[in-house]
């Protein structure tokens, strides 16, 4: 069997009662880290688990799946995925390609970032469609979010965006010479998300957010350090929320007094919150 | 500290080994029983937590919180809500006078339904905002939830629908005469809410969806024995996936090559599926 194994947000003890008797007992147990990331290191995950724990990079789950589904028509293989097996990142290909070899398959879902942000009080009836922001590069600036968001905005959801991350990426210098160096790893944070938005509404000019739009940055979900601020894009700007992972909430126009309530104490400025809340908001 | 914490879907191992650890250590433990269940009984929780756990029914929550807060400024009080605790139901209201009370709070997350669809293989990214189905009565037949969809289908978008529960429900006699007599507990079926979604559109007749719309039918999601059914909403009508609890999933038309691959073999019939996929989806 292969069991795809959800880990939650941010620490060993996350993963659930059942997930970890999974892992106890599996003949092979990996962990893909090209996606997400958790709050702690694999040689915590290890201690817990008393097992050895195989990093399954990009690379490998997309062209060596065969060697993490071998012999899992006999023996029992876990695949652990930090935050929810099937949210963020699906992984539906590597389900699709154990059905091939008749390998049968079982998912232990668990919490994951497109949920847990309702620790913001901000209620998940009212999101729209989910996505995704990647690091600028001078040549490459996508802004297909743009009109995923303006599909949002027009009738009045929520959007979450989820930030990029970089690990185990190589320069092009390194790439072009096949030089297996990689970079330090990258996480994008909410100020650069707001940066970046606010860039792409200003070449846009289709006023689907601006400078004074409401948006909520969030850091490490789910755990005892978790981090809240709220505050217009501008104030996003320069809002430190420490360390990763970060992500961010472009408020919808359809919110409730509760959403405000709740929010409320992590304002980054609360006057500018209210009157903005009451001037462009909630009606 | 009051601690809200997530139970996951369906039995007493989908709690977290952080969130287990909590409701051995708290000095009273609640179970948030109204808004859904676990696919188990309270003394099965009981008997795993080796703890006595106090059903916290609607009554209790709504207007007798400050009971469920009382000394949780000095101690420990557990939470405990089937799937997320922010998520399809969200708890903020008792956080909040929580907060009035001073007394500080901390989220566990868990896996919700609104996530743990993903099991579908179906894209969260293309979800747009989530509705809800109630039971109709005779002359009670709440349709908000057709305009919400019709947002949806308009961007191309899929559409949980999650299903009315009733339980601890009194007969409209019973609350008249002050009785506090309960009506059995009930639980909508996929086969119930897809009769009612086609009802709904023969009498609103704006083609937000028809007979042969695709749909998904889940039920026990998260669970061993989950159950899965692809079909048209005529097909569905008359689907039976067993135990609850169930959800249904109407396709949005913004779908991927991946997604049809996956559904496949949880379709009622191939050969319609796949003509009506070919005919309506994906262009």
């Amino acid at each position: 069997m292969l069991y795809l194994i959800g880990l939650g947000l941010a620490d060993e003890k996350d993963i659930t009662v059942k997930g970890l008797e999974i892992v106890k007992r599996a003949e092979r147990v990996y962990l893909e880290a090209y996606t997400a990331i958790l709050l702690i290191e694999k040689n915590q995950l290890e201690a817990f688990y008393g097992r050895p724990v195989i990093i399954a990079d990009r690379e490998l789950v997309e062209t060596g799946s065969d060697d993490i589904l071998a012999d899992a028509d006999k023996v029992d293989v876990a695949f652990l995925v930090v935050g929810d097996p099937f949210s963020a990142t699906t992984h539906a290909d590597l389900v699709i390609r154990a059905r091939e070899l008749s390998i049968p398959t079982q998912s232990i879902p668990n919490a994951s970032i497109l949920t847990s942000i309702g620790t913001t009080g901000l209620q998940l009836y009212n999101f729209g469609q989910t996505v995704s922001m990647v690091f600028f590069l001078p040549s490459w600036r996508p802004a297909s979010f743009y009109d995923r968001i303006k599909e949002n905005v027009s009738i009045g959801l929520h959007t979450l965006v989820l930030l990029d991350i970089k690990v185990k990426e190589q320069s092009l210098e390194n790439l072009a010479r096949g030089r297996k160096i990689y970079e330090p790893p990258r996480f994008m944070t909410v100020a650069q998300c707001a940066d970046q938005m606010l860039e792409v509404e200003e070449e846009k000019a289709e006023g689907v957010y601006g400078k004074e739009s409401l948006a909520v940055g969030v850091a490490r979900v789910g755990s005892s350090d978790q981090s809240i601020a709220v505050g217009t894009l501008e104030q996003l700007k320069s809002a430190d929320l420490g360390k990763p992972l970060h992500s961010l909430i472009l408020l919808g126009k359809r919110v409730h007094d509760l959403e405000r309530e709740f929010l409320k104490p992590f304002a980054i400025d609360v006057a500018s919150f209210e009157s903005i809340w009451k001037r462009d908001y909630n009606h």
